[in-house]
C-alpha cells in the first residue's frame, strides 16, 4: 500500500480476490456447451428458464412468481413503474439505500421515512402512524444487513410488519441483496416465507454479492398478477435480460462452487469486519456502532459536533473515502457515515481508520 | 422435418447454426482472464471501457459519444425517454418495427408515419409534410435492410434527410442493427458519417446479429451531451449494462473470429433468401417482394383480396408462420406480410411456402 493510494470505505461492491472467477470461467463453458440455443437466443422477459426454475425452488413458489431481471436495480425500477402513483405515500427506513430513495422521488412518491433501529425498522412507529391514518402503497424494507446501516430485522418485527401490511392493506417489498452474506448469527426466515402465500410481500434479490456484480442477475418474486404486469413491462423495455450472463449465473448456482463461493466471501467480510472494529474502538473511540452480522456495510455516529459534509473532503485529502450518512436520508444524520468493507483489503483498514480518525481531529471535533 | 414441425417466418433471430458458439467459449474465457475485475465488477452506465472506445473507433468519434445498452431495444427506450413529449410529432417509416411504434405510443408521440420505398423513406413526402409545417422532434429511420421490409435506404435519400434534418431542425435517429449483415450490393456511408459531427444523428446498433442476441448487448452515438442525459438515466436504472456479457462481446469483436462471424451468417442468409424468392416465384407467383440485399425479412404484398388477418391462422392450421404487416403499420396493410428468414433452415423454406401457398389457396383468393 503506497500513502497516495486511496483507501474506499464508500464502495458497496465485492473486490475481486472473493469473486470465483475461475468458477466462473468453468460455468460459462459449462453454459455454452449445454444450452447454447437458449443462452444466445432472445429468451423471453421473465428470463433464462432454468435460472427461472432455479430460483422458483430456492424460495418454494411457483415459477410464475418469478422474473429476473438485469441487477436487483431494474427489478426496482420495474416494481415502482408499477406500483407507485404520484402523491401516494411509500414507507422507507431511516436511513435507506440513498438510489431507492432517488427512485421513490423520481416518481413522486410521498416518501415517509420510519426510524431504523438495530433490529430493524420501528414497527411501533410505523403503527402509530397507520393508526394515524397512514395509506402507505408499500413499504420497503432491507431486512438482512441494510444497506446503510448494516442492521437486520428481528423475527419478531418481520412478523408485526406482516400484521401491520394485512390489517392496513399495504404491500411489503423485501429487497434482500444480501441475505446470503451472513457471518455471524442464525438466518431468519424471509418475509416472503412467513406471509406463507398471502401475496402481502413481493421479495428481490440478487446475484450480485454472492457470484458477482458483473453479471448484473437480480430477480423478483410476487404474485402472478404483479410479475405478469413486470413482464409485460419488461419485453417492452428490452425484450429479455440477458441470457449469457443468466445462463453463467445458472451454471454456477447449480454447481458446487455456489456454496463454497459464499463461504469464501462471509469468511473474508467477517475478517474485515473484525479489523474495522477494532481499528475504530482503538483510533476513533467516540465513534459509535453496532457490528454487523453479514453484508458490506457498517454505520458509525460520531459526535454531534462532526459534521460530514466537512469531514469527506478532510478525510479525501488523507486518502481514505466514505458515504455521508445524509446521502441516505431527507433529513438529518449531520454527524453520521457509512463504511462499506466489502472492497477494502484487510491491511487497509487499520490505516484506512488512522486517516480517518485524522481527518476527525483536523476539525477540532 | 416432421409434418408436425412448425416453420417459423415469423422469428426475426438466427438460427444456432450459425452463431460462433465455440468463438464464444472461446471469448469469455479471454474475458475473465484478461480483465475479471471489470467483467464482474459493478462498472458504470456508459458501458464497458474497452468496447465503448472498439465502438468510438469503429464510428470515427469520441468516447464520450457512445454509451453501450443491454441490448438495442434498451437504448430506444432511454432515447424515447429523452427525447419523446407528449403530443409532439415524430417521424417513422410506414411500415417499421412494431416495437418502435408501440414505445412511442406509450409515450404519446404524435406518430407521423411516411411511406417507405424499395430505395427508402419516401423523402419527397416527408418534404412537403415539413413544408406543410410539420415540425417533428426527430425521425426513426432503419436504413439498413429494414424491419420488417428489408428494404435499403439510398445514399441520395440518406443525403436529403441529411438537409431535410438542418433546414427543420429535427434529429435523425438511424436505427442499424443490421448494417453488418449485407450479402449483396455495395455498403452505404451511414447519416452519422455522412453528418460529419454536426450532431443531428443519433445511432443505435446491436451485436445481435453479428454475435449473438443473447448476449443482449447494443449501443448508442449521438452528441456527448445527448449520451451524458442517458447516462443518467440509465444510472439511476440499472448502474452498469451487463458488464460481463459486454466483456465477452469485446473479446469475440477484436478476435480474428468476429469478420468470419459474419461471413457465415450472411453467407446462409443469402442462401435462404435465394432459395426462398425462388420458392415464392414457383409456389405464390402472385406475391410481389424485392430480394434484400441482407437482414432477416422480406416484404411481401399478396394480391387485395387476401386478408393476413384470415391467411395467419389458415397458416398455422398448416404448420408455418409468418407476422401480419398490419403489426407494423398504423392502418393499412391488409395484404401483406413479413417473412424472416434468420430462423429457418434452407431446407425448410419451399415447404414452408408451400404451406403457405396452400393457406393462400384455402381463403379461395
Amino acid at each position: 500500500m503506497t500513502a497516495s493510494e486511496l483507501i474506499s470505505f464508500a464502495r458497496g461492491a465485492p473486490s475481486l480476490d472473493i469473486i470465483d472467477v475461475d468458477g466462473l470461467k468453468a460455468a460459462a463453458d459449462a453454459a455454452l456447451t449445454k444450452d447454447p440455443g437458449a443462452a444466445l437466443g432472445y429468451g423471453t422477459a421473465v428470463g433464462y428458464l432454468p435460472l427461472r426454475k432455479h430460483l422458483a425452488d430456492l424460495h418454494g413458489v411457483a415459477e410464475n412468481q418469478v422474473l429476473v431481471t438485469n441487477g436487483s436495480m431494474q427489478a426496482d425500477a420495474f416494481l415502482f413503474d408499477q406500483l407507485v402513483t404520484a402523491g401516494q405515500p411509500v414507507v422507507v427506513e431511516r436511513p435507506t439505500y440513498d438510489r431507492t430513495l432517488l427512485g421513490l422521488r423520481q416518481r413522486d412518491a410521498d416518501v415517509r421515512p420510519v426510524s431504523l433501529e438495530v433490529d430493524g425498522i420501528d414497527t411501533e412507529e410505523l403503527a402509530a402512524l397507520l393508526a394515524g391514518g397512514l395509506r402507505p402503497t408499500f413499504a420497503h424494507i432491507i431486512p438482512n444487513f441494510q444497506n446503510p446501516a448494516g442492521y437486520t430485522l428481528s423475527l419478531a418485527k418481520r412478523k408485526r410488519l406482516l400484521e401491520l401490511a394485512e390489517q392496513y392493506d399495504f404491500l411489503i417489498f423485501e429487497d434482500d441483496p444480501y441475505v446470503k452474506i451472513r457471518f455471524a448469527g442464525e438466518p431468519l426466515p424471509t418475509m416472503l416465507e412467513l406471509d406463507e402465500g398471502r401475496g402481502r410481500v413481493v421479495y428481490a434479490s440478487s446475484f450480485s454479492k454472492t457470484v458477482a456484480p458483473g453479471t448484473r442477475v437480480g430477480y423478483l418474486v410476487g404474485t402472478p398478477e404483479l410479475i405478469d404486469k413486470v413482464r409485460v413491462a419488461a419485453t417492452n423495455t428490452y425484450i429479455s435480460p440477458n441470457m449469457l450472463a443468466q445462463a453463467i449465473v445458472h451454471q454456477f448456482a447449480i454447481s458446487g462452487r455456489f456454496d463454497d463461493a459464499v463461504a469464501t466471501v462471509n469468511a473474508a467480510l467477517a475478517e474485515r469486519v473484525r479489523v474495522l472494529c477494532d481499528a475504530l474502538a482503538e483510533q476513533l473511540p467516540e465513534a459509535k456502532f453496532t457490528a454487523p452480522e453479514g453484508g458490506y456495510f457498517m454505520w458509525v455516529e460520531l459526535p454531534d459536533g462532526v459534521d460530514v459534509a466537512k469531514l469527506l473532503p478532510a478525510a479525501e485529502e488523507r486518502g481514505v473515502t466514505f458515504v455521508k450518512g445524509t446521502d441516505f436520508l431527507l433529513e438529518g444524520g449531520r454527524s453520521t457515515m457509512r463504511l462499506a468493507y466489502s472492497g477494502v483489503r484487510v491491511d487497509q483498514i487499520p490505516e484506512g481508520v488512522a486517516r480517518l480518525a485524522d481527518a476527525v481531529r483536523s476539525l477540532g471535533a
